[in-house]
Formats: C-alpha cells, sequence, structure tokens
C-alpha cells in the first residue's frame, strides 16, 4: 500500500514537471523553489482561478439585477392613471435600480482586472475574495438607503466605508499575490521590474477608495460635493472611453497605442475585458430574469383552498382560470428573455474579444434586460381595455427595444474594429453577417412596431402582446430561410451590373463562396 | 477591400481545417460533406454547446432553489411556539421545497445525460432548448399546485402534461441530432450501429413521458396510484443507485462492468456526471442562497423617511439600530454560505470525476444549503431571550451540519473509489488528505457543538451564534496552521517505532515527501 502510493506521488510529481515544461513557466518555477517550504504543498495550494471567477460572475450579476424587484413588485392603484405613478416611481426606484447596477458593474469591472494580474489562487485569496464579494453585495443597500435619504450624510458615509473596504481587500490581494509571485499572470512573473507593476497597480486599486475618503470627509461639510465626486467616481471610467473612442474615429486610428501602453497591457484601463467573464456575467442576468418570474408566479398564483371552496365552489379550473393572463405574461417573458438570450450568444459566438465600448453598450443592455421583470408585472396587473394597460404595453415595448438596440450597437461597434474583435468568417460581408444583422434587428423591429401599433390602434391587448411575445421564436426559425432568399433576390436583381456595387457591399463581398452554394 | 476578404476567409478555411485535423474528426468530417450544402455554413451553424449547457445549468439551479423563498417568507407568530408552527410548516412548505429540489435535479441529470450524446449544438437545438428550459421552470408550479391540492386531478394532469411536453421536446432534440450527425459526441459519430443508439437512447428519454401518461390517466380512476407511480418516477433512479453501490461494496467490486455497459457508454445510467456540470450546478445554488439575503435586507431594512421623521425624530442610525440583528445575521449567513461554497470548491479541485452517488449527496448537501435563507429568516425574527430564539439557532445549526454532513459524505463516498475519482496526491495519506478532511469536518463540529450548548445554555443567543458565523473563516486560517502542528506531533509520537503504525495511516504514508520539509 505504501509503495504503491509512493509510486503514485512520483508519477504526479513526473505529470507535475511535464505541465510545468509544456507552459513557459520556468521563471515561476525558479520563484517556487526559491519561495519558503511551507509554500511547497503542490497544485492544491495553488489553483487555477477559473470556477472562482465564475462563482464572483454569478454573484455579482445576480446582485446587480435583484434590485430590480423593489421596483417590480411595487403597488400601482389601477383607479389612478398609471403614467403618474410611473412618474413617480421613475425619479426614485427605477434611478436607484439603474444606478446600482452600473456601481455594481463599475465594481465588476475592477475585479476582472484584478484577476486579469493574479491568475492562480490559493486558499487565503479565495478567502479573500469572498469577504470582497460579501462588501459588493452589501453595495446595493447602502446604495439604496443613500436614495432614500439623499440629506442624510450616513447613506452616503457607509457606502464610502464599503468602496474603501472593498478597496482595501484589493490591495490586500495584490500585495498577496507579489509576496508569492507564482500566483501571478506569467507576464508579470517574466517581466524584470514587478516592484514597479505592484506600485502602479496599487495606485489604480486606490484612486476610487480615496475618492471616496474624500467624498465622505466633504459629506460633513457640503454634501453635494460628495454626491459629485462619487458620480465622477462611477460615470468618468464610461465617459472617458467614450470620448478616447469618438475621437479615435474622428482622427482616426491609432491613438491608442500611446507609449506606456505596451508595458502596462495587464492593468491598463482600455485592455480588452475577458469574453468569458463578460458571458458568465450575462448569462447570470439572464438566468435571474428569468427566474424572478416564475418566482412571482409560485409565491401569488397557488390559490389558497379555502377560498377555492367557498369562491369557486371547489372547482380548482374556475380559479385558475382568473391567472389565465399571468400564465400567459409568464411564458411571453420567459420567451422574450430566452431570445434576447439566443441573440447575445449568437453575437459571442462571433466576437473573439470584447472591447471596453463593447463592455458599455453590454452593461446597458442587460440594465434594460433586468428590466423585463417589470414589463411582466406591469403587462398583466391591469384589467382588460384600461388606459393603463396599454400604457404597460408601451413600456414593455420601451424595454424590449433598448434591450435588443444595445445589443446592435455591441455588434456596430464590433465591426468598427473588426479586425480585433470579430471572427474573420462574420466581418462586413458573408452570409452569416446579414443572418447576425436580421437576428439582431428582429427584436428592436418588432417592438417599434408594437409601440407604433398601440398608438393607432386602441384596442391593442396584453394578451395579444403576449402572443406577440410568444410567436417570435418561429420568426427566428424562419428568419435563416428569409435572409437566404433575400440574398438571392439581391444577387439576381445585382449580378449582371456587378462593378457599381457600392450601395449594396453586404451581400456583394460574401457572393465569392457561399451564395454559389445556393444558387448552384 | 474584397481581395483581402477573399484572403482572410481562406485564411479562416485554413485554421478550421487544422482544428479538424488536430482532433481525430475525420469521420465527422466526411458527414458534413455528405449533408445537404445548406449545412455547410461553416463553424457558426455548429457550435460547441459550453455556453448553452452553463446557462441552463444556472437555470435550473437557481429554480431549485428560489422555492425555499415562499417558506422563508411564512410569517410565525411570536406568541405561539415556534415548533408548533414549524411542524405545521414542515408537513407542506418545506416538503414542497424538497420534492421540488429533487425534481428539479432529476430533470438536470436527463439534461446532463442528453447533452453528453450531443456535443456541438445549432441555432435549432439551442431554441429547443431554451423551449425545454421554459418548462422546467414552468415545473415547481405545477408542483406546488399538486401539493396544495392533494385530492384535485388537476395538479397532478398538468405536472404531467409538462414532464411529457419535456420528454417530447429531448426526444425531439434526440432527432434532430441523429439527423445531423456531426452534432454528435465522436464516439457515436464513429460508431457502426447509430441507429441502435438512437433507439436504444430514445427508449430511455421515454420512459419518464410514458409513466406520466399511466399516472395521468390513473389520476382520473384512481388518484393514489398516480401518486405512488411519480414517486417511483422521482426516487427510482437514487434508490436503485444507492443499492447498487451498497451491494457492489458488500460482494466487492466489479459488478459495474456488465458486459453492456461499454457500448452504452454515453447513456448508461451509472456513468459519471460531467463534473463541470456539477460545478456549475453547484455554484448556481450557493450564488442564488447568498443573493437571496441582501434581497430581503434591500426590500425590508429600509425605512420609511416619514416613520423616520415621526419616530426618530429625523435620527436615521437610531432608526438602523433597529435592524442591527438583520446586519449580524446577514453578515453571519453570507459567511456561512460563502464557506460552505469553499469547502466546495477545495473538494472538487481534488475530484476527477464525480459518481452518481455524490452526485445524489451534493444534491443533499445543496437542498440543505438552500434551506440557509430560512435560518437566517427564523434568527433575526423572535426578540432577544424567548425561548424561540433558542430554537431558530438549533435549526439553523441542523441544517448546517447536514450541509456540511453530505459534503463530508461526498468525500468519503470518493476515496471509496478513489482511483477513479481522486487526484493521486490526495488519496489515504498525504497532508492534503488530513487537511481536506479537518476542513470538511469543521462546520459539521461547529454546528454539533452549538445545538449542545444550546440546549445546555439557556442564554445562548443569535448574536453570538452570528458572531459565531462570522468566526468560522478565521478558523479556516489557523487551521493548515493546525493540521501540520497535529501532523507534527503525531509524527514525533508515533515516529520511533515506524513499523506497528497500521492504526494512524493517515499521516504516516504521508511522512515521506510532505513532512520532511517542516522537519528539516
Amino acid at each position: 500500500m505504501g509503495d504503491n502510493d509512493e509510486r503514485e506521488i512520483i508519477q504526479h510529481r513526473d505529470d507535475e514537471e511535464m505541465e510545468k515544461t509544456r507552459t513557459p513557466r520556468n521563471h515561476a518555477r525558479s520563484f517556487l523553489e526559491s519561495v519558503a517550504s511551507s509554500e511547497k504543498d503542490g497544485y492544491s495550494s495553488t489553483q487555477s482561478s477559473h470556477r472562482l471567477l465564475a462563482y464572483s460572475d454569478a454573484l455579482i450579476s445576480i446582485i446587480a439585477t435583484v434590485m430590480i424587484l423593489p421596483v417590480a413588485h411595487t403597488k400601482f392603484q389601477d383607479n389612478e392613471e398609471l403614467k403618474l405613478s410611473i412618474q413617480a416611481l421613475l425619479t426614485t426606484k427605477v434611478g436607484v435600480y439603474l444606478m446600482t447596477f452600473l456601481i455594481v458593474t463599475v465594481a465588476w469591472a475592477a475585479h476582472i482586472r484584478l484577476f486579469q494580474v493574479i491568475e492562480r489562487i490559493d486558499d487565503t485569496l479565495a478567502l479573500l475574495n469572498l469577504a470582497c464579494m460579501m462588501l459588493i453585495t452589501f453595495l446595493p443597500y447602502t446604495f439604496s438607503l443613500m436614495a432614500t435619504f439623499l440629506n442624510n450624510t450616513l447613506g452616503i458615509l457607509l457606502f464610502c466605508a464599503c468602496v474603501m473596504l472593498i478597496g482595501l481587500i484589493q490591495a490586500l490581494i495584490v500585495l498577496y499575490g507579489f509576496s508569492h509571485p507564482f500566483l501571478l499572470s506569467d507576464q508579470i512573473q517574466m517581466s524584470e521590474n514587478q516592484a514597479y507593476y505592484k506600485r502602479r497597480i496599487l495606485e489604480v486599486i486606490m484612486r476610487v477608495p480615496i475618492m471616496c475618503l474624500f467624498a465622505s470627509v466633504f459629506s460633513a461639510i457640503f454634501i453635494q460635493v460628495s454626491y459629485i465626486i462619487l458620480a465622477i467616481v462611477i460615470f468618468l471610467p464610461y465617459i472617458a472611453q467614450c470620448l478616447k473612442w469618438i475621437r479615435s474615429k474622428a482622427i482616426g486610428g491609432q491613438v491608442e497605442d500611446s507609449p506606456d501602453s505596451v508595458p502596462f497591457y495587464t492593468y491598463h484601463p482600455s485592455e480588452p475585458l475577458s469574453k468569458e467573464r463578460v458571458e458568465a456575467f450575462s448569462d447570470g442576468v439572464y438566468a435571474i430574469v428569468a427566474t424572478l418570474l416564475i418566482l412571482d408566479i409560485c409565491e401569488d398564483n397557488v390559490p389558497d383552498p379555502s377560498v377555492v371552496k367557498k369562491e369557486f365552489d371547489n372547482n380548482l379550473v374556475a380559479a385558475l382560470q382568473e391567472y389565465g393572463p399571468e400564465y400567459l405574461a409568464y411564458f411571453g417573458s420567459f420567451a422574450t428573455i430566452g431570445l434576447l438570450w439566443f441573440v447575445h450568444h449568437s453575437l459571442f459566438l462571433h466576437v473573439t474579444k470584447a472591447t471596453r465600448l463593447m463592455g458599455l453598450f453590454n452593461t446597458f443592455s442587460l440594465a434594460f434586460v433586468g428590466g423585463l421583470p417589470l414589463a411582466y408585472q406591469l403587462t398583466h396587473e391591469f384589467p382588460r381595455g384600461s388606459r393603463n394597460e396599454l400604457e404597460a404595453v408601451q413600456i414593455s415595448c420601451v424595454i424590449i427595444f433598448f434591450a435588443g438596440l444595445f445589443q446592435l450597437a455591441m455588434w456596430v461597434t464590433a465591426l468598427f474594429t473588426e479586425r480585433e474583435t470579430l471572427h474573420p468568417y462574420v466581418r462586413y460581408g458573408g452570409r452569416e453577417h446579414a443572418f447576425m444583422l436580421a437576428k439582431l434587428s428582429l427584436y428592436p423591429c418588432v417592438a417599434l412596431g408594437t409601440f407604433v401599433f398601440t398608438c393607432v390602434l386602441s384596442r391593442f391587448s396584453t394578451s395579444i402582446f403576449h402572443m406577440m411575445e410568444i410567436g417570435v421564436p418561429f420568426a427566428f426559425l424562419v428568419l435563416r430561410l428569409l435572409v437566404r432568399v433575400v440574398l438571392v433576390l439581391l444577387r439576381w436583381l445585382f449580378c449582371p451590373a456587378r462593378n457599381d456595387l457600392d450601395s449594396v457591399p453586404v451581400e456583394e463581398e460574401d457572393s465569392q463562396l457561399p451564395i454559389n452554394d445556393i444558387v448552384t
């Protein structure tokens, strides 16, 4: 037995050796040997961070999204006009929801950048990360406290304290990582000036907590200044990124490659986000939104046995017929969320890298997706034929329209930098390109069309709206066929005069390969 | 531009070619060539199913867990004894929660097996899978309807209809997969008798829907028979698996390798579950449980401005002090969930493969983890010093104890088949083994200890309980040190007489490598 084990341990060591030589980690190996023997525990004290990051993504995405629930669970009085109550709602709860979403997303982006530097973890780092997560999940509460009591300093103090603690823990993670260099990314491990990196990364991390420190100090003197500082903290990265991108497009090209961007690659703000983590985060949002719907159904729509006995004479079917609109609303909303996920999934199949601007549009799109439980709540709450019903459908259309539009914006952004961000097969031209465009524009078009319908027709009901929602998936199945037919038609129209085709570049460049397959 | 594009498309084709040759998919290639030209769209119509499965796992895990909310949101009257209300609760709501969890897990296991056969997806499969997900998320509602109206056939009919529809969609997926063979797993693609596989898989899939058909037919005649049939559907796989495992251990060994298990490998019920999907599912449960807590805080514990003005004289701090126990309960519960995740994470680092029995224990452990929001709700609901407070702590201890115990059971099960399921480094012996055991036994021990304390001391309060919960993470940091000290002590005690050490195999076999590092 002992003999056997010994052989296995040796074999395992061989495996380890092989792994080490397969990847260029010779430098890491020398670090491993130089650290104290207590760190030589083998593979289990150093782990790939993949699952930790997936878990963090799930936590953060759920936290960002569940804040829609206080909005969705607001009780609307049907006797007053929906518009008025919605306006009152918009100013506070929806605002809180959107801001929370943005704040949590900023924290998430910082988390991504941190773990692009630290690529391997051990138990201590895992525990530190969990502490960080605990504080991030507490952020929405401090923020809603802040929003409810705008003139009270306590909310702002709590919020700043949380942010500062998160910054502190992240700094601890960085310090720990640099004191155990085999945890760092290979690029930093290999580099000569680790101390320089460390200082630089700590500077970037501590920027936000220090601004929060100022904000909390100012809150005692002049509370408006605190809010301005916090707004700068949240929005500045986004605005700076937008401006930079617009400028680079206007001037044309290589502004991004400033001389110091290469050495700072692993902590540069404009560095692309990890595609895996963007996907994991988006999946989390779509999943939680889909399940919030059924949660409402399960909590509210199981009739009380005594009520069924009294009011419906023990006829369960009659009792459940009352909930008919809810079921329809549920299936309609689920279909919409599922298909928006499907479009997102298709989009990211073609994307090789997510730039910051694409990440920003993704965040906006997800924020609107997170609003879908509100749309669900509104569209089944009002009696048929009321004026509110029409407005509920309109609000739903607006939410779906923007969720789809920002997905489309991601695609357009990707096309602007297609050499870096897109798979060659879907760049301008190619049938896949046309099909992707059709998929992406389906939801904005349907939502816009429905909105126009509700303005023209006064008899448009939520039931029709939900039936439409359920019908859209079949449109997706028909879409591929439609795109093909349109492409063939276009080709047939324009093919005789191939040379003056600047107006329809999309289909033309594509014709080299795929269309021939159809025609022949 | 056109020229450029052409070159890129060719380059992409080369890449594809390389990928094809790198993996042994020559047979798949010939299939690709044999199908209609409309299927030759290239990489985008055939996709790796990774993200689809991760999304499905997230959906299913959240659905399984959110059903705890109706339980946790039950209002308890403090004037009556907690025990009575808990007993009434146990018989219905907790039962519904646990059964829903098991049912959803069965659906999830079927989903895993299905997508072990179909390894690549296209748009149609993605849409079919979404339809399947929609029905799975609807299952908990039909089930709670069934549980509320035990003597009404409607609930059972709805439930059976859902299950039959899911089976139908899964059969469609299989038929679609076999008609586009490049979507299937390589093993089936290469095999000669695909038709045989297809029939066999369809048989396995249709078994449950057919039983549900019988159940729905019997519900009209003799409703008890329906329930028995449904119970068989849900529990039989688990019981059969348990019995098989016990028998194989009792008789000793190779019962599992029945002659027909090899050809059916990809759809054999005792086939190990995909480790990635077990991890993804568990992460989903831990993430949603952690966030359900903060959701409660955000919805209930933001004081109303008018109340603060009237009752607390605009003193927000005083108003928030009312919620002190909630905050403590939140941080304590979050720490517990985070650390249970951490233990799970450490455990699965050492596991190379998850057997069905391990999957079963994992499900049980997760079902108790899902009960933690109930523990949170109970431990902050009652005034200090009441008899109910003590019972709330006891219930929390029971939940944590079983969540930890089933994790330990997974580890023990893995040790029984360590050659297949564990990394060589952590098999019997090795310091990592001892450390893992210490990690796993920490929560059961703490929970048991606390339970005993509550029985002995009458002054034990929830605050102390939550402080303990927050303190446990530090125990984890100390644990590694402690294990080392104990190992060194044991070695020092037993080392002079190395030959009669059968009683302490754990540390002894380990001494060959790691301990020497410490001693020298």
